[in-house]
């Protein structure tokens, strides 16, 4: 089979394990494609919660046609054993006879003993098809393990002069109702939704999913140092719907833990620099949680803080065709930068109009 | 012959007569384009300095074959003797038979009455033909000759939050080569280009079309209330090579304006409301000048006054993948609206990436 053939068919397991972003923390998102003699016979990507592996559902669909066919995974098959089998023993005892990985496994666990149990049964391995296309979408996975934090997308939505918000607090809408919904859409693909608390007290936001359908929910977590949270607002009324998971320092009274907890939120406490909690801090402690991708919304001083410890991986940047004036509320706070040349840098990975609006996707450089 | 080709025609027309952009104020950019037969015979743009007309051209080209064939403008053909008969004259001479314009020229000299001399020659007339298209192509003429002052494109290169410089003033450079060298591009399509006098003592710009081999600079406009900008600056050392005018109010002292005008610059006093020159005065100034099209390129206070006033028609923005946070130096300054509702919008034209950056065009809404 030609490596374009190989393309094309990574390339479709790259997209169906897509699917699966925002659904399967901790597990990778992965996708598969069984073929024989040239036709799909088999897709399957990870399902929500992490299980069944992708793997599993495409030789369930392929069945006896899987026997000598090949199978195209976006991510090392597992060499654990969890509650079910292996992949690559599954793919094995299957009679598979070629395997084409787009990368391999970081998750020591894996970490290459997937291709060699293949190898080890005679199933022919080709790996690194389309890497970095596969690492792109499974950016959360990898840095999860590899960093032990999740990947951080940062939100912003801005006049053209870099505003959120004019001089008196108004805000509601900069954007049109297209960009708003795409927001919607974007949370779904991430495991968790993360506001700073000053937002989370100004917009008594609800940080949810809305009219699309999704039945799971993503994490929505909110950072006070304090937990200077009001408990009779929206994040309050609607945790028993949505997770809520607060991370607060060593500093907040135990009054408000405790009401919080009574409220059905979840408390994680992270070490705090006396003045703010550490943005190391709670993205380590978020990816010991198993989350792999963080959806940040803000506030200003939230996303720079972010930015100044480099743990922003990509911006989704909606800009509405409006100005606010340096009297508007900034997207981001003070960033201190001693010069140019340290300004936190990012490159172009897509441009489009979205209603009225644009987005640029910048990925970090 | 069929609608769709009057419209294919006429944009070329429109293509060729924005040749002309920035190179024959006080008069209108014009395309003309001479059908035979559905060949084209004869191809005009107004010429440097503004004459001779596109028709003139056009007419020159096609020759003999002018004779029963078709003319395409983009603008209704002139009606006023000048230097040189009116083109509606010439066209009539010429013998074409049918003549299809986009739009009638408000010029209360012209106003529809080139239309009607062809028509009382006997000429065939279509007016109307991509109205639209032209309006927009030869929006700085149209909006000289509506309101008496030129057209104003906002130029905007960023930080994706809005900031032209880091807090301690450095701003080279935060957009990439490719931008930069657009911007010498836009600068040569318009008749000239204008900064504040805050601009001009901070970066010391040359404010000239470089590396383009084109032979007329633009104008180059200077608002500079008091006058207060160095003799030994860079403006100053080129005022010999390419136009300088410095808009100042009635303060401005004598010493600075025979300072200035021995440099050679041309000074123009407008009235000011005792803090700051009138954006209004300003352009109206200009637009009694000549000048139909202005490429303002900050600083962040003039262009906060300009768009205040609603005088910005167009806005390029160039953004830059890097953030320089909330204590770098705003684009625009304070708008002070009084509400969201408020806000200056635009519209946006067109969006594109230009090297690493991005570039959008946006319009009044």
């Amino acid at each position: 089979m030609s490596t374009q053939d190989d393309r094309r068919f990574m390339a479709l397991s790259i997209a169906l394990g897509a699917r699966g972003l925002g659904r399967v923390w901790p597990n990778p998102a992965v996708g598969c494609v069984i073929v024989k003699d040239g036709r799909v016979v088999g897709r399957g990507w990870t399902q929500d919660g992490g299980r069944p592996h992708a793997e599993t559902v495409a030789l369930a669909q392929a069945g006896a046609q899987a026997r000598g066919a090949t199978a195209y995974v976006s991510l090392e098959p597992c060499a654990h054993h969890g509650r079910t089998p292996p992949c690559a023993v599954s793919l094995v005892n299957a009679g598979v006879a070629r395997v084409v990985s787009a990368i391999t496994d970081p998750d020591p666990r894996v970490a290459g003993r997937g291709h060699e149990i293949l190898r080890g049964a005679g199933v022919s391995v080709t790996t690194g098809v389309m890497a970095e296309a596969a690492a792109a979408a499974q950016s959360g996975f990898l840095t999860r393990i590899q960093h032990g934090r999740p990947m951080v997308t940062l939100k912003l939505a801005t006049s053209f002069d870099g505003r959120i918000a004019t001089a008196t607090g108004e805000s509601k809408w900069i954007t049109g109702p297209e960009a708003r919904r795409m927001v919607h859409a974007m949370r779904a693909t991430h495991d968790a939704v993360m506001v700073g608390g000053g937002t989370a007290r100004a917009d008594d936001p609800a940080l949810t999913v809305r009219d699309l359908g999704i039945a799971r929910q993503p994490v929505r977590v909110v950072c006070a140092r304090d937990l200077d949270l009001p408990t009779w607002g929206t994040l309050a009324r609607s945790a028993e719907h949505a997770s809520l998971w607060l991370v607060h320092g060593p500093s907040a009274p135990h009054s408000a833990r405790s009401a919080w907890t009574d409220i059905g939120a979840r408390l994680i406490e992270v070490p705090d620099d006396q003045t703010a909690l550490s943005p190391e801090a709670i993205l380590a402690a978020l990816g010991a949680e198993g989350l792999t991708r963080v959806f940040c919304e803000g506030g200003g001083q939230f996303a720079a803080a972010l930015l100044r410890a480099g743990l922003v991986d990509e911006i989704r940047h909606f800009t509405a065709g409006l100005a606010l004036g340096s009297d508007g509320r900034p997207a981001l706070g003070a960033l201190a930068l001693p010069a140019l040349a340290e300004a936190p840098r990012f490159m172009l990975r897509d441009l489009r109009s979205i209603g009225p609006d644009t987005l640029a996707h910048w990925v970090r450089a």
